[in-house]
């Protein structure tokens, strides 16, 4: 069984030394044309036969299928999905897990890679029910869900297969005792801490949920998979997919089990607090992220949740492509991404900038500018926006409204049966905290006139110490002031972007290279990845006697 | 200040080496001989000035000094420590923090190393301190409570070290963009949780802390170590010596401070719950473990509690030595070690021996005989069992007497002023489950009769899912039974020693080799020392910048 280690052992071992070395590497290409060609079109028909169908997959089940998604772009999927009751799922995935604990951690390894490799040649298909599920636009959703994601699953594989590479089997203990030696012979055993929940999200089902799916397997537990339902057929195709390796492979393919339910019926809270759930990951609403802190005490979980990303705008040397730059990571995904930025502090007496100084006013007038040049184009406008995910986003935005004095309205995009909805960007001043200083996702942003760029400095970082953050950018000219920002973002545990301009964006985190969520504010305890993602997944323990 | 992580290097290096090896290796000799013939008899003297006056220690207090320790082998040691509120204490951790997490990962390595080589100077006065605390008698003080807690310390140097060494301090991050490239230069920061408190226990105040307190120090994070209220002076010698290097290189010496309390005004819970504490360690009861747990949510919390420790007798070919091993594990600090048996499984229809076949009643009365015979010599006796800790555990013993049949009964060492206690040692049948199947601290030991090894593996493995265990010992010459029993013992989460005799215990779990408690059963979370226990103390974050 370990042909598909040998076989994945090289790119495996590039994958270990990226997270190490953290610069740029991927493994799997984010540019559709590197693939063969006939693949997008398959995608394509393979996406339409997907329609109005119960979707096959092989699992225990009872009674009817569920499954209610309906496309941010307009039409409902039609899509029915296997139902079972979490007691079935617990006790299929208990069973499979059996064997899979006992595997070699080399036999999970390749096994992890293989599924991925899988999962890579199945992008644009995977790509389509991401975009028809979140609302990405379809070149975001092919480089999101599909390779970026898989990126993130396989550096998930390599943090866990290096942590458990480092434990040795067996030992020879040989200890001095007088004149004679002790001797004992040690093996070592990694026990996985039973069955690894995984709670998917509506936005980005697949990147959020790769890495906990494959820390989980690769440490030995077997896998639920609760998609959000409003996103199940991305995470439905990756379980198809990971059950087919797995059967292949002589493994019992509820290793990893689809709990798809519906919003009239969750079952969430019921396999959570299941005794033989043993981790639970979670992307979704801090409410809920605390319900599962006060009901799974004693076990790994780990959160994404929420925060309040912030900009701090001290200085420039290129105010139009900072402007830019802001206008693109307001605009891409309408604002829906987990690092998109929402609160941007600018000094009330205005910025030092390559085409002098401008007031507040001409900054704010200069981001909102962009994001009109940004989107005048409709059929531009549509590829960054995508669509609105959730209908309640729209009531956001309008409730949203009074909250500041409008520099830019949010509208629909003309001509479309897609949810649209183009950024809101609201003028306040530093102290009307109770607007911008909580989360108000979506296409919703703030430009805050603060006393200067050290106020605008504390208030950012206190956003991310008290609310959460996962993403943050400066700019500014002055070193001085860069560095005492950079510790203050730092401190607060959130990543900093500084003067970005081109084709590079706060929103963006690399995998390999940017620690997505850093775990140390209230946006969340987990990092994708770290060693911290891994090590809580598993226990060693020792059997010794004597050498014989 | 990177002298000290220079001369230590080496010697950091083979300790992460260690760490992965797992086979014998040790930094601090545990024999008295190879110490500098002076340091006993200068111990010695030492310890006679400290009692009777208050503990010279520079810390913000507040009012008169605290401190109420009376040796377990009687006199009370009249020491007072300095007391401040918590709020005080947590002010002053904040404030020397901030430089200490500031520093260098190398720094604070070199620094815990020289603080550990310091405390190894010291083995000899802390010794004594633990001897008249815990009741340990003076060899076993000497090595539990010296060398092998420093070793435990150093390993959690290592482990700390080899996981803030494997992330990048800066990166050069170069993505092909098209025809052009995308430079960032990233920076990561290592970001520690705030403050670690350390809760001691009574019985090793020492071994049981230093894993933690280390930990947290090459973290980046201050400590406030809040000693039990009976073993204060053990940590309070280690404190000081902390400080006083600390001091020495420049740092705040309030970096790790001293907690001491009493019994009759508790400060734990206030510690522990203040949201600048951002790591809780702890040693003691599971009720405590348990309040701990709902107190301190989405915090780091880590425990060590208890358990019901097992052997299982099944076969031997070396009846005589099992008995006499067995004998020295219950009386060895009168099975007040987290690693002493307390339950032993033993076939009602008997077990196959090298002297022939022997009755279940053999077997008890061969382990009882074994303890007389360890016993037989007072001054043997006493280097052996050493004293009661606690007062509570003799009442235990009187209360156990009732819960099976007496094959052994508890007494008193003659001729002493130390309060001592034989161990008791009961017989009981399978079904008695309420006699055994709980935590029964002291020298109180079963005898459980079953109807067959197979029985005796799952009722052992049992108790350590349920009660949780950290030590199992199984005597077999079958290998098909023994293999069942590792694999169960292992998915149980309890360390199974196989067959020990001769100079060799299940109570002994060494550092850079045995994982000390596996974190997969209700024993603890903990694991002494292993990659889960560092990661969760930091998280890194990062900045990045348009390379220059």
């Amino acid at each position: 069984m370990d042909a598909l280690f040998a076989a994945h052992r090289a790119l495996l071992d590039d994958a270990v030394a990226a997270t190490q070395a953290r610069g740029h590497w991927s493994a799997f290409s984010e540019s559709p044309r590197s693939y063969d060609a006939a693949a997008a079109p398959e995608a394509e028909a393979a996406f339409a036969a997907l329609l109005n169908q119960p979707f096959a997959l092989d699992q225990p089940s009872d009674g009817p299928g569920i499954g209610a998604e309906t496309s941010p772009f307009g039409p409902a999927l039609g899509i029915s999905y296997p139902h079972a009751d979490p007691v079935t799922l617990i006790a299929a995935a208990r069973q499979a897990g059996e064997r899979w604990a006992a595997a070699p951690v080399e036999t999970r390894a390749g096994i992890a890679v293989e599924i991925l490799v899988r999962l890579n040649r199945a992008s644009f298909l995977i790509a389509r029910s991401v975009e028809h599920t979140t609302g990405q636009a379809g070149p975001m959703a092919f480089q999101a869900g599909g390779p970026h994601a898989q990126d993130r699953g396989l550096e998930a594989v390599a943090y866990a297969y290096a942590e458990l590479a480092r434990i040795p089997g067996h030992v020879r203990w040989e200890k001095p005792a007088g004149r004679s030696v002790i001797k004992l012979d040690k093996e070592f055993h990694i026990v996985p801490r039973g069955i690894g929940l995984v709670i998917g999200c509506a936005t980005f089902p697949t990147w959020n949920s790769y890495p906990a799916i494959f820390a989980d397997l690769v440490t030995g537990n077997a896998v639920i998979v609760k998609p959000h339902p409003a996103a199940i057929l991305p995470l439905a195709l990756t379980v198809r997919i990971a059950r087919t390796v797995l059967a292949e492979q002589g493994f019992d393919p509820n290793t990893i089990l689809l709990a798809a339910d519906s919003a009239e019926a969750p079952i969430t809270r019921r396999l959570a607090t299941d005794p033989a759930i043993g981790i639970v990951d979670f992307t979704g609403s801090p409410a809920f992220g605390q319900w599962l802190r006060d009901a799974v005490r004693g076990k790994p979980l780990f959160t994404e949740e929420a925060g309040v990303n912030t900009i701090v705008i001290d200085s420039t040397d290129a105010f139009a492509a900072m402007c830019q730059n802001i206008a693109f990571s307001l605009s891409l995904y309408s604002g829906q991404m987990c690092t998109a930025p929402q609160s941007i502090f600018v000094p009330a007496s205005g910025i030092a900038t390559d085409e002098g100084h401008k007031t507040f006013e001409e900054v704010a007038a200069g981001i909102a500018g962009a994001v009109g040049a940004l989107l005048a184009d409709p059929a531009r406008a549509a590829g960054v926006l995508g669509a609105i995910q959730n209908p309640l986003t729209l009531t956001r935005i309008a409730d949203a409204r009074g909250l500041g004095r409008i520099v830019r309205d949010s509208a629909a995009l003309p001509g479309t049966a897609a949810r649209t909805a183009t950024p809101l960007i609201l003028a306040v001043r530093a102290e009307e905290e109770t607007a911008y200083m909580q989360e108000r996702f979506g296409p919703i942003s703030f430009v805050i006139a603060t006393a200067g760029s050290a106020e605008s400095v504390a208030l950012a970082t206190r956003c991310a110490r008290e609310h959460g953050a996962i993403s943050a950018a400066l700019y500014s000219t002055d070193a001085a002031l860069t560095a005492h920002a950079a510790l203050a973002h730092a401190r607060a545990g959130v990543a900093l972007s500084v003067n970005l301009t081109g084709g590079i964006y706060v929103n963006q985190s690399a995998a390999f290279s940017d620690y997505h969520v850093s775990g140390a504010n209230p946006a969340g305890n987990a990092c994708l990845t770290d060693a911290a993602f891994v090590t809580g997944r598993f226990n060693v323990v020792g059997v010794r006697r004597p050498a014989s």
